[in-house]
Order: C-alpha cells, then structure tokens, then sequence
C-alpha cells in the first residue's frame, strides 16, 4: 500500500551572507541568501520524504513560507502514490486554485510556493523510484512529458504536438547522451569573480583562479558604475587572456537607451552576454536593447513564468533562455520553458547560485541535454561556490563540469544540523546576531 | 508637531460571497471577496489615521496580510507628515526594499501588499488636508505630480518631461472640469447583469433594470460555453436594445485561436469590448486577439505593474486600459498609467467590484479627467453594487454615474462592525459557518 503524506513541514532558513558582499551586485547591494524550505513528510516506515524550496534573499522568507502553507489542504492527507504517479495533475491542481490564482496569476510569491511544492514532490518521487530526478525525467516517453505540461496560453507558439515532436527527435540518442554526462559532466561557468562589492585584488585572483580551475566562462556584475566597470572589464579580460568567455549581469538596473549606451562602452571587451539589462517584465526592451547593441542578451533568472519566455522567444529578444529552478512553479513549468527554447531554437543556461539552486537546476539542463534540445553546445550552467555544505548531496564541480547526480532525489535536501542553526528568527546562528546589536 | 504613526493594523477580512454566485465567471467559480486592510494609527489626539486595502478572492489573503506586515519597519515610528509630505519617497521606499523586490519584482503579493500600504498613506494625506484623494491629486502642480511617479523602466515610451508638458497641457481647464464632476458625477457601467452563474431570467430582468437606473453600458461574464455565451448575449442585447453598450469579459479564459475564433462568433451582437481575453502577461497574445476579430480590446486588472501597460501601449494591443486601484503599487503608480494611456492616446476604464474598489478608484479616474486626459469621452469606471454597505463612505450611484465623493479621503475606511463581523477566521460571521459544517 501508498504511504500518504501527513504534513508538509515549512523552514525558514536564512545565511548571514549579507555580512561578506557575497552575491552583491547593481540591484541586491546585502542580500542575505535564504530558502523557504519544504519538507513532505510520509508516513512510511522508512522516512520517504519529498524536499524542495524557494530562494529569496532575506526579508519576506516568511511571506512565502506563509504562501507555501495555504497549499497544505492539497498535499496532506494524499497518498504518495496519487501525487507522485500523476505530477502533472498535482501542479495543475497548485497553480490552478482559483481562489490563490488571483494571488497573481502564476507569478510572485504564490507561484514561487507552488514552485517549491511542485519541485518536493518530483524529489519525492525521484527518492521512491531510487533516481536522481534528471534520470527519472530522462526515462519518461514523450507522450507523458507532454503531459508534465501546461499548454494554456502557449499554443500561439508552441503546441502539444509540437512538443510532442520535439522529444520524439530526441529519443534515439538518449542512451548515448546519458552515459556522455556520466561521463563527462555538464559545462558550467562561475560567477564566483564579479560581484560587485569584491576590490580589484579579489577580481583578478578569483578571474585566474576560475580558469586554473577549469572554467572556460566567468561572469562580472555590472551596472553601478561605468567606469567602474570599464576598469574591472579590463581587469578581468587581461587576467583570463582572450579565449575565456566574460559575461556580464546588469541585474535590471537599466532603461533600454542607458542598456544600449553601456554595453556599446563594453563591447570592446567581448562580453559573452548581457544578463538582465532591464526590468524581467519587458519584453519588448528587451528586444530593443538586442537590436541596439552588439552583445547577446540573455535573461530568466526573474521571469514570472512560462507567458513571458514564450513571448521573449516571439519577439526575438533574447540570445540565451536563463531558466530558474525555483522561481517559475517547479520542474513542470520548465520543462514547458525548454520546449519552448527548443522550439525556438535558444540555448538554456540557467541561472543558479543562491541557495540549492545549483543542486537543483543540474537536472534540469542534463533533463534538457538527454531528451529535449539534445546538445550542450553554447549552454553552460551557472556555478557559484557558496552554500553547499549545508546540502546532503552538494553539487561537485569537476574542471569547470558539474558532475552528474547519482543519488536519488532532486539534491535539495538540507543537513538536518543547518536546518536548526539557521532557522530564522529562533535559530541559535540568528540569537546570536541578535545580541551582538543588542 | 506632527502625529507620529504609531502601528500598521492589518486585518484578514473575508465575505461569504461564494454563497450567491455574485462574482462568478468563467476562472472565478466561487469567489470569497476578501480585502487585506491596513490602518495607519497614529498617535493624533483627534484620531487621524489613514486606511488601505488588497482586495483578493478568499484563500490567501492571509499570505498579502503576512507581506503587509513585512513593511511594517518602513512605516511605524515615522512622523505623519515624513509620509504624507513626500508620498514620491514612501512609495519608492516600500517597491524598491533590496531584499523584498526579490519576490516580485514588483509584481503579484508583495506589489499588492505596497499597494495596500502607500494607498493608505494617500488616505491618510487626504484626510490630513481635509480633501478626497481626488482633489488633493487635482490641486498637486505638474511638477509635483511627476514627482509621485518611478520612471524606471517608462523611459522608452513616456519621460519625465513628456509627462510633464501632458500634465501641463490639462492645466487651463482644471477648475471648470472640477466643477462639471461635481454637477454631474462620472460615468459608469454595470457588471451586475452577467456574473456567469445567473440564470437567464436573472441575467433579462438585471439588464432591464440596468437601463432603467441609467446606465449606458452593462458586461457579461464569457468563456464558458460558446453556446450559452451566443444565448446570453442575445437575451442581453434583446433586453437593452442596440444603443446600449454591453462588454464581454473571457476573465483570461483563452488561448489566442479561441479568443479570435469566439469573438468572431460574437461579433454580430456587437460587443463594446472583449475584456481579459488571454493572460494579463501576454501582452503579444492581447495584439495578436485585437489583430483577428473585429471588437476592441480591454485588460488590466491583472496586469502587474506599469512595466506590462507600457508594453500593451507600445505594443498596440489595448483599446481601452483598465486600471485597478489595489493590484499595482498605489495611486503613485496608477498616475503612471493614466499618463501612459494618455501620451498613448488611449482611454482609461478602471476594474471595480470586489470589496472597496468601486470606492478607491473613483478617485482615480476624477483626476484623470480634471488633471491628466482632461476627457470623459468613451471612459466609463466599472460599478457592482456589493458590499458597500461596509464602507463609511461608500459610493453614490446617480443615473449610472459616480457622484463625486466629498469626504476628505480614500473612501476605502471599512465601518468598525464589519470589520469585528467578517474578520477570518475568528470573527463571528465565518465561526458560525464553521460550526454549521461540522
């Protein structure tokens, strides 16, 4: 018989990261990395559970903690094995109550919490089939992928059929792939140099380091100031040499006249691209600052959801799809998004770093190497070195690869000794803080 | 010396509309119409406080209660008049928090949760100045107005100094269009015939009595069965002749093909608008729709935020843009989008029902009409008569226009009895509906 799910545990958690500038940038000046963490507790007898979590950067961690709750009436009280043997009816269910969808629609908070319940289940269901998550989607026949997908709003550009075309064309060289992943990992670049708060000194160390390491791509944040940036370009162009790519990351914080200025100022330096130049709403800016200046633009990491991919994929605007594991409503919603940019024929590189994004967003690009686009080329994933000791089974990073998961799961569990040390606000890492201001 | 204000009260506050199907359409079965409402206390002698709502459809209202409380730091312990003298700097103050802005960005809970808060503070200068909204905003200079306004992300389509030279241009004939509103109140139009769980004699008997109260203009809730819409409109227009106007509303309902493929169908019967026929997020969906059948096109209520009007704007895909007062982050930006719809050239038709904002956005297109379009030609605001009864100063339906409000305010003060009434889940209204299902 089905264990059942008897509660989805809600965490808390945040790192004071705030305190070293790591993942500053133009926009998070001191953000401190945080996840609204998931547990699905089952009542079998040998401790099955489902892990996921949305990332936020500190205050409002509690804001979808609080969202994740209100989902609690669709998952507690289920069997396993309803949840698990139909995940497409399950994140149907979470993002189409009608009552929460007026919460957005399917965006912000509620669709980040949906997100994380969705992604907890897939962890869920990787665990009882004794999978990693990117070999349990790698293992599924087109026809069930399909139907993993929401195709309201997207038929204008992308149908079932379509879709269903897509990971047909694919299936001969699944086998073959999986074993080159196994084998060979998936590319990965490193954002570990740029941000935005480390001095001139640390840049080029770290930008030398990233490539004795292995990585063929660094990135920088940019976007305070230009001749800042100028000056940290140079920097890191003369520490990598010519044949390491440099891609570069506004965050949002330009106007598409002051995007097209900016980057023209910084072509000289080959950027590889320019990641977020303005708000992750428009569409059009996007397409705007594509045609205005020469660098390639990618973007994702903040994209509400499927609607607004399909469209900068209609419009042209984007050179590189960022997906995000946890911001969209989980692995469905992105597997909608990578057929979309197979359709389209735009490169997925997805953002990560934060935390468990990194573990989380591998198997989404394996997922996509194996039987979706079917190619690595052009894609890497993001790598940032923080975090991932608190995770049960980390990423591991191998000459600028990430190695291909093997445990079971969706690699978002958390230690069970940070999940108490970090707990916000009664943890004893936060107590202390506390009264160090007192 | 100015008050200082003391806390930020938030309230759960739920109706049991679900009950009468009031609100019903085609993605909103049972709508519970809830508002997460905020008082601003202040520690004034005479009682001075300022009060705002979040509107939302029942379950998670909670989750925009939690947000709220998020912004509590920005506000208590600040003087009345730190606030209310320069409301430009609250509003960006609450959308642009580093950490918070991660949740959106400005879009969905956390936007409407600003939204809540900075309307508030409107109240609260308004009733400070003895003035309702309307008239503070109508009496503020060009200058000052664009002031209240973020052009981040706008500067592509609208600038400051275009905003300006618009403002500039409506100055001349403020005072006499003042006057008018006063005499002869604002048009409306009712939604009250076509909730799409009415039956048909409902449906006949509401649309007669539209008419003879006034209006010029009735909607009809769509989308569900093609056949009962072509009946349903038939009765409608059989009902109200060929003068008046009657909107049709999918409520995000379609895909593009069967937004084109059904407005064709219903074209015969000539409707005014076709409102929310696709996702708020989509916004080359919502030109493709105007671009394939022949009746204008109408969104708003859901669209997050100033970003995505722009973008209908550019994109030519709206006929009419329809502001909500308690969906994007407050009057501040709503001046944004009455200017964009007016450098556009395209008409303004606010969303209204729900719980409060009937009341709210009044204000909103009186001094659009007095101070930025200085025109009521083809602009109607939205009127459902529910649940008025629960505000202080509730709107005044005369012959199918909005009189003019006169108390200093926002309007949206809820009277104390309902507030003890309906608050969820502890107050008395949702106790006894809890006992009567057990």
């Amino acid at each position: 018989m089905s264990p059942t799910i008897t509660e989805v545990d809600v965490y808390d958690i945040r790192f004071p990261t705030s305190e070293q500038l790591d993942g500053s940038d133009a926009m998070n000046p001191d953000p401190d990395y945080s996840a609204a963490y998931v547990m699905l507790r089952t009542d079998s007898p040998g401790g099955l559970a489902g892990y996921g979590l949305c990332f936020t950067i500190g205050r409002g961690n509690d804001v979808v903690a609080a969202a994740i709750a209100t989902l609690r009436p669709y998952v507690v009280g289920r069997s396993v094995d309803s949840v698990t043997g139909d995940l497409g009816a399950f994140y149907r269910l979470l993002t189409h109550d009608s009552q929460l969808r007026w919460l957005g629609p399917e965006k912000g908070v509620m669709h980040m919490a949906a997100g994380a319940v969705v992604n907890a289940a897939w962890d869920l269901a990787a665990r009882q089939a004794g999978l990693p998550v990117w070999e349990l989607l790698a293992g599924m026949s087109p026809e069930q992928l399909v139907d993993m997908v929401d195709f309201r709003y997207l038929s204008d550009a992308l149908t079932r059929d379509e879709a269903l075309e897509i990971l047909r064309r694919a299936e001969p060289g699944r086998a073959a792939r999986a074993a080159e992943l196994r084998r060979h990992g998936y590319p990965a670049y490193t954002t570990e140099p740029g941000w935005i708060g480390y001095s001139d000194d640390k840049l080029t160390r770290l930008s030398k380091e990233a490539v004795a390491a292995g990585f063929r791509q660094i990135k920088l944040k940019v976007g305070g100031d230009l001749d800042d940036d100028l000056r940290r370009m140079r920097l890191a162009r003369d520490a990598v040499g010519p044949d390491i790519r440099i891609a570069v990351d506004a965050n949002q914080r330009w106007d598409v006249a002051d995007a097209v200025g900016w980057m023209r100022a910084l072509a000289p330096f080959d950027p590889y691209w320019i990641e977020e130049p303005t708000s992750p709403d428009d569409v059009l800016a996007h397409a705007a600052i594509r045609a205005g200046q020469p660098v390639p633009v990618a973007t994702g990491e903040h994209v509400a959801n499927r609607v607004v991919f399909k469209q900068l994929l209609q419009a042209g605007a984007v050179d590189f799809v960022q997906i995000d594991a946890a911001r969209v409503a989980g692995v469905n919603e992105n597997i909608a998004i990578l057929l979309l940019a197979a359709k389209f024929g735009v490169p997925v590189c997805p953002h990560a770093g934060g935390v468990g994004l990194c573990e989380l967003v591998q198997h989404l690009s394996m997922f996509d190497y194996v039987a979706v686009s079917g190619s690595w080329d052009d894609r890497v994933i993001e790598y940032v070195p923080h975090l991932h000791e608190h995770f049960t089974d980390p990423v591991v990073m191998d000459h600028g690869r990430y190695r291909a998961p093997a445990a079971p799961g969706f690699s978002a569990r958390i230690v069970p000794e940070s999940l108490a040390d970090y707990r916000y606000p009664d943890g004893p890492v936060w107590q202390a803080r506390q009264e160090l201001t007192r």
